[in-house]
C-alpha cells in the first residue's frame, strides 16, 4: 500500500510537491527546491524557519518563538511541522545572507539625529562666501582687516580672530582667489571663510577664522564624530549644513598592540615614551579611518572642520596624551573629565589643523564621555521610565535611572566581546561568524558569516551565540569546561588545550587554520559576561531596586546592535527579562558624539548628564567581588534568576 | 734771558709745574703727569679738556663748548688756554674710558617705566599659591576640577581654562608638590598656579592656566620685552610684580646672513623654505639672548610667562612666519598690522610654552609696532608740543604730531648706522670705536673705544662722528670723496678703493687688519642719512609745517642714546636746530614693549596710537626722490638749511 500523500503547494514561488504524512515541511521545502534557511539545523530553536500555513491542517511538534498572534495567523516552524492534509504554504522572503558590511550598515542606519533638537540654528562651524575688493594705494588696509571688514559688511560677523596657521596662508589665498572670479572682468577676491562660531565651552567667544579657501564652498560643512573605544574606533563623516550623516567606518584601535584593556594601556603609558606612543597609535588609527572616508566620499580630509570625540576616560587621556597613571591607583583620579577643546594640529589629526577637537565630558575614572554620549543618544535623560542602559565594549558600563536621576558603574569586561583576546576572534566585519547553531545530536555547527564569504574568525555576537549553543546543547558545562566524553571530532585537545572546532580549515578563507573556541576563550568570555552582570547586580542593589522594576533595558556599545538578546541571556550576560523590555541602540557612543557635534543644546545636555550622574566606584565595593564570583558560571550560580534559561536547558538536555 | 715762567698748581692732585707763557695748559698738564684726555687732539673742538681756573689770569684762544655760566665760573679749554700769571687750576675727574657695556648700561638706564600709568592693578599674568587637600574615595574630583575649586575658594578665580601642555603635567606636578608641604605633617598639595588673566585682545576672556609649579613662587612673575630690529635684537627681562626692569641684552639679528634690509629679507623669504629659515633665525637669536639673561640672573627661561614684541612690520611677519611678499609690492599690503596673540610654543621660543607672545600693532607696511611703541614710550601721544620723533635703525621712521594728530613715514636707511654693511662696522659693544676726532693738521685720528680695550671696529655713533670729522677737517669732500691730495698715510687706495685708516692693525684687538672707512662705506652712510633727512623734509612739507615750528625732536632707535647730535647735524642726518630741542630717548621700541607688557592701559594706548596715526607712503611720493637726491651731499645741497655747519666749516677750513 502506497503511503497517503499530501500535496503541498508553496507560495509565492508556486512550486508543489507530494509528501507522505510525518514528513517535515522543512524537508518538503528542500525537496521542492525552494531556497530556505535552517540556521539551527532543524532543532526548533532558532525560529528562523517560520512559514504561514494558509490552507490545510498541520501538526506542530513545537511552536517556540511563535507568538499567540502569529499562531492565529497560521505561522508554523517548518522544521517542527507535519501535514495532516493537503496544504498551501506561504514561504516568507528569506533573510539575505549577504549582509552589508558594518560601515555601510551604519551609514544606512544613522540617517538622522537620534534625539529631537534644534541643530540648525547655531552650528559650531559656519562657512561664509565673501567677495572682496582688492587693495590699492588709496585703500591699503591689511589683508586680515580687509577680510574682517567684508565679513562684517556682508555677514555681520564682528570681532573676528585668527591663529597663525590661517594667517600664514591668508595673503596667498586671497590673491589666488582672484583667478576664481568672474572671467568677464575683475570680480575681486572671492573666498569662503570658515569660521568657528564661539567655542563649545564659550559660545560668546569671538568667531575664529579656521580656514580660508578660494571660491565658494559654502554648500557643505564637513565635520566628524569619533568613538574611541579601547578595542574599536569609529569615525563618522557628517555635514553640519544638512545635518546629514554621510558615511562611517571603523577599525581596531592600534593601541591593542600595547595592551588589551585600559589597565594594561595605563601601565604601558608609564614606560619611557609610552604615553606618546599610545597617543600616536590612536591618532594613526583615526587618521587612517579619516583617509578611508575621504577617499570613499571624494573629499579632502583638510575640509573637515570640527571633530567631536566620545571615549572612556582612559582612552581620552591617551588620545590627548594626558597622564593616565592615577586613573589606575586608588582613589582613581583622572586629570580631567571635562576636557577642554584642543586643536587638531596639537594632536596630529589629519583634518583642518585649526579645527577644534571636542572630547565629550565623562563622569569619573571609569565612566567616560562614551557613556554620557550614550545616555544622550538613547534619550534616557528625558524618560520617565526606570531605564537600564548597558554599553558592552571592552569595559561594561551600566547606567540606571531616568530624567530625574542617574547612577552608573563600570566593570572591566575585557575585549573578548570585541573579538580581541580570543583565539579565533575578530571584529564584526566580512568573514566573521556572527551566529552559530549546533545540532543537538551531531554537535555539528551551522554558522552565518558576515558578507557571504568563507569565514575568517568569530566576532562578539558570534561568540555569544556559539557559547550559548555549546552550553544549551551540552558541549560545555556550566563552568565552561568542554564535555570531552561526547562523540565528535569537533571537541579535541588543541595546541592551546581543549577546544571546539567551529569551522574546519578547508571551509575557511585562508584554508590554513581551523576556527575554534578554546576553554581559555570560554573562560575569558565567562569572566567578561560575569563582570557585566555583577556590575548590573551591584548597581540595582545599591539603589534598592529590583530587576523586575526596570521598565526598559537599552543596549549600546560597539556591537549592541548585533547581539542576540536570547543568547546573551542564556550565557548570563543580560538579565532574564521579557524580551520586549530590551531595545538595541547600536553604537550609542558615536551616536552621542554625532548629536553633540551637530547641536549645541545637546552638547550642553551632555554636560548636564555628566553632572547629574552619580558614579559608583566598584573597585572600592566588596559586593562587586562577591557578585562577580557568583556570575562566573553559565548562566549564573543563582539559577532562579534565569528561569527561562533553566526551562530551555531542561527541555534541551531532556530531549 | 730766561723766559718768564708761570707756576701752575693743579688741584685736586696737588701737583705743580713751571711753564713759559704761551705754553698751553694741556701741555702743562701732560708735563705734570696728570691723567688727562684730549679726545680731539687739542683742536678746541670736542670740549672734553675743560678745566676750572680758580686763581690767576689766562688767555683763551677759543671757548667753544663753554657756556657763559661756565665762563663766569672760570671754565677754560686746556688745549686753547695759556697762562698770563701763576695759576691754580682744578682738573675735573676725567671721564672714565672704561664704559659699561650696553646691556649693563641699559639695565642701569631703564629703572622704571618711561610713562606714568597704573601698571599694578591688572597685570596680564598673575601667580597664585594654593594648598589643596589630596583626593580620597569620598572626594574623588579630578585633578583639574580640584585645582579650579581651590583657586575659586582661595583666590576667587572663576571659569579657569587650560591647554594641553599644562594639563599633561598637572597630575605629576600636584603629586610632586606634596613633598614640598609642611614636613611636620600632611600639608596637602602646595602649588603655584600661573594664570594669564584674560588676553591682551580680550580682557574678559577666562583666566588661563599657563603653568603650575610645586611650592610657592608667587613673589615674582618674570616676563620679557623684545625689540626685533632688522639689524639688532634686544631682550629685556622684567618682573610683573615689582614692575622692575631686571636686565637686558642684545645681539645682531641672525637673519642678517640672509639680507641686510627688509627688502632683501622679503626676497629671501620667497625662496623655498626661506620664510621658515628666517623665522628660525630670529627665534634662535632671541633664544640665545633669553638664555644669556637667564644664566646671568640665575632664572629658568621656562619661568618667563609673557613676551611683548615690538618690531617693524616685516620683522613681525618674519617672526610669525607670515608671508611678507606683498609688503614689498605696490600697494604694499601686510597680512596684519594688529597681530593676534600667539603662544610661545608656536614660534619655538624658549620661554614657558603656553606664554602668550604679543606683537604690538603697527600702522602700515613700513611703520610698524616698533614705532607705535616708540611713540608710546616717548609720551609724544600726550604732549601739546609739536613733536618730531625719529627712530634711526636700518629703516628710518619719522613721526610728526602731538596728542591730537600723528603722521608718519618710513625711509630705508640701510643697516650702516647699526654697524652692518660697512667694512669695519660693528655693533656698539666692547671694542667698538664710538667717537673719533681728527687732527686738522696731521689728519691723525684720536678715538674712544667702548670697554677700554683695543678697537675691533666702528659702531654707528663712531661712524657718524668719524664722517663728520672727515668732512669738517676736509679729509672728505661734500660728496663723500676722500681728498687724496692730503699728505697722510691714512688716506690710501685699499683693496676696496679709497679709504681712510682709523686704526692701524697693530693697534687693534686682533692685530691683523687696519680699521678703515672706505669711500663705499661713506657712500652708504650718505645714502642712509640722506634717506632719513628726505623723509623728514617730505613729512613736514606734506602737512605744511616749517622746520622752525617743531618744538621738540625726540631721537629713538637702537643707537639713539649714543649718537652725537652735533655730529649728526654736521653730516646732515639731523636738521640744524638749536641743540636744546633735541632729546635722546634710547631704544624707544623696547621701552614701549616694556611699557605695554607691564600695563594694560598702555597696551590699549598703543592700539589708539596705531589707529590715530596717518601713514604717508613715500614709495608713492615723487617728492621723496627729489628730496633724497638733494640730501646725497654733506651736509646737504641746500647749505642754507645748515647754517651752524657752514659756519664751522668756514672756520675750520679757514684755519
Amino acid at each position: 500500500m502506497l503511503p497517503a500523500l499530501n500535496k503541498i503547494v508553496f507560495r509565492p514561488e508556486a512550486k508543489s510537491i507530494e509528501i507522505p504524512k510525518d514528513t517535515l515541511l522543512s524537508e518538503a521545502i528542500a525537496q521542492a527546491g525552494v531556497r530556505f534557511n535552517l540556521p539551527c539545523g532543524g532543532q526548533g530553536r532558532c525560529g528562523r524557519c517560520k512559514v504561514v500555513v494558509e490552507q490545510g491542517e498541520i501538526k506542530r511538534r513545537s511552536s517556540s518563538r511563535i507568538s499567540p498572534v502569529e499562531l492565529e495567523q497560521g505561522y508554523a516552524l517548518a522544521c517542527q511541522t507535519t501535514p495532516l492534509s493537503d496544504l498551501q504554504v506561504f514561504i516568507p522572503p528569506q533573510e539575505a545572507i549577504v549582509r552589508k558590511l558594518p560601515s555601510e550598515k551604519a551609514a544606512a542606519e544613522i540617517p538622522t539625529l537620534p534625539v529631537e533638537c534644534d541643530w540648525q540654528s547655531n552650528p559650531i562651524v559656519r562657512k561664509f562666501f565673501v567677495t572682496i575688493e582688492p587693495p590699492s594705494l588709496s585703500d591699503n588696509t591689511t589683508d586680515f582687516e580687509r577680510l574682517k571688514r567684508e565679513l562684517a559688511r556682508q555677514h555681520n560677523i564682528k570681532d573676528l580672530v585668527a591663529n597663525l596657521p590661517v594667517l600664514r596662508k591668508l595673503a596667498r589665498t586671497l590673491r589666488e582667489s582672484e583667478r576664481s572670479g568672474d572671467p568677464c572682468g575683475r570680480a575681486g577676491w572671492q573666498v569662503t571663510a570658515i569660521l568657528e562660531m564661539g567655542t563649545w565651552v564659550d559660545e560668546d567667544a569671538p568667531p575664529r577664522l579656521i580656514d580660508l579657501r578660494p571660491g565658494d564652498h559654502s554648500g557643505r560643512t564637513l565635520a566628524c564624530a569619533v568613538d574611541i573605544g579601547t578595542t574599536s574606533n569609529v569615525v563618522c563623516l557628517v555635514d553640519l549644513v544638512s545635518g546629514r550623516f554621510i558615511d562611517s567606518t571603523l577599525a581596531y584601535n592600534a593601541q591593542i598592540s600595547c595592551g588589551e584593556d585600559v589597565i594594561s594601556r595605563i601601565l604601558y603609558a608609564r614606560k619611557e615614551g609610552g604615553l606618546q606612543h599610545l597617543q600616536r597609535l590612536v591618532v594613526q588609527t583615526i587618521n587612517e579611518l579619516l583617509h578611508e572616508l575621504a577617499e570613499r566620499n571624494q573629499v579632502d580630509p583638510g575640509e573637515i572642520y570640527a571633530m567631536t570625540v566620545a571615549g572612556n576616560t582612559t582612552m581620552i587621556h591617551l588620545f590627548l596624551a594626558l597622564d593616565p597613571s592615577f586613573i589606575r591607583l586608588e582613589p582613581y583620579i583622572p586629570t580631567v573629565t571635562y576636557p577642554l577643546p584642543v586643536r587638531a594640529s596639537e594632536l596630529g589629526l589629519h583634518i583642518c589643523p585649526e579645527a577644534t577637537v571636542d572630547c565629550l565630558p565623562g563622569v569619573g575614572a571609569y565612566v567616560g564621555g562614551d557613556i554620557t554620549a550614550g545616555v544622550l543618544s538613547s534619550s534616557m535623560f528625558k524618560t520617565d521610565k526606570l531605564t537600564l542602559f548597558i554599553d558592552v565594549g571592552t569595559n561594561g558600563e551600566i547606567v540606571l535611572g531616568n530624567a530625574d536621576w542617574l547612577i552608573s558603574c563600570a566593570c572591566s569586561a575585557g575585549p573578548a566581546f570585541e573579538g580581541a583576546g580570543v583565539r579565533s576572534g575578530m571584529r564584526a566585519t566580512a568573514g566573521a561568524i556572527e551566529e552559530v547553531w549546533i545540532n543537538a545530536d551531531t554537535y555539528e555547527p551551522t554558522y552565518r558569516v558576515i558578507g557571504d564569504v568563507p569565514p575568517r574568525g568569530i566576532c562578539g555576537s558570534g561568540m555569544i551565540s556559539l557559547l550559548a549553543e555549546m552550553f544549551i546543547i551540552g558541549v560545555a558545562d556550566k563552568s565552561g569546561r568542554l564535555n570531552r566524553a561526547l562523540h565528535t571530532p569537533r571537541i579535541r585537545i588543541g595546541e592551546h588545550g581543549p577546544e571546539y572546532v567551529v569551522a574546519w580549515a578547508k571551509e575557511t578563507q585562508n584554508q590554513k587554520e581551523d576556527i575554534v573556541l578554546t576553554e581559555v576563550d570560554i573562560s575569558n568570555l565567562i569572566r567578561a559576561k560575569g563582570a557585566i552582570y555583577a556590575g548590573f547586580s551591584v548597581l540595582t542593589t545599591s539603589v534598592g531596586i529590583d530587576l523586575a522594576d526596570v521598565e526598559e533595558v537599552l543596549i549600546g556599545g560597539a556591537f549592541g546592535k548585533y547581539i542576540d538578546i536570547e543568547k546573551a541571556i542564556q550565557i548570563g550576560l543580560l538579565p532574564d527579562m521579557p524580551w520586549e523590555r530590551f531595545k538595541y541602540l547600536g553604537n550609542t557612543s558615536v551616536l552621542g558624539a554625532f548629536t553633540a557635534l551637530l547641536c549645541r543644546d545637546m552638547r550642553r545636555e551632555v554636560v548636564e548628564i555628566a553632572k547629574k550622574m552619580t558614579y559608583l566606584e566598584l573597585s572600592a565595593d566588596n559586593r562587586f567581588m562577591e557578585q562577580f564570583t557568583s556570575a562566573l558560571f553559565l548562566p549564573h550560580t543563582d539559577t532562579t534568576a534565569f528561569p527561562s534559561v533553566m526551562r530551555l536547558l531542561n527541555k534541551s538536555r531532556g530531549s
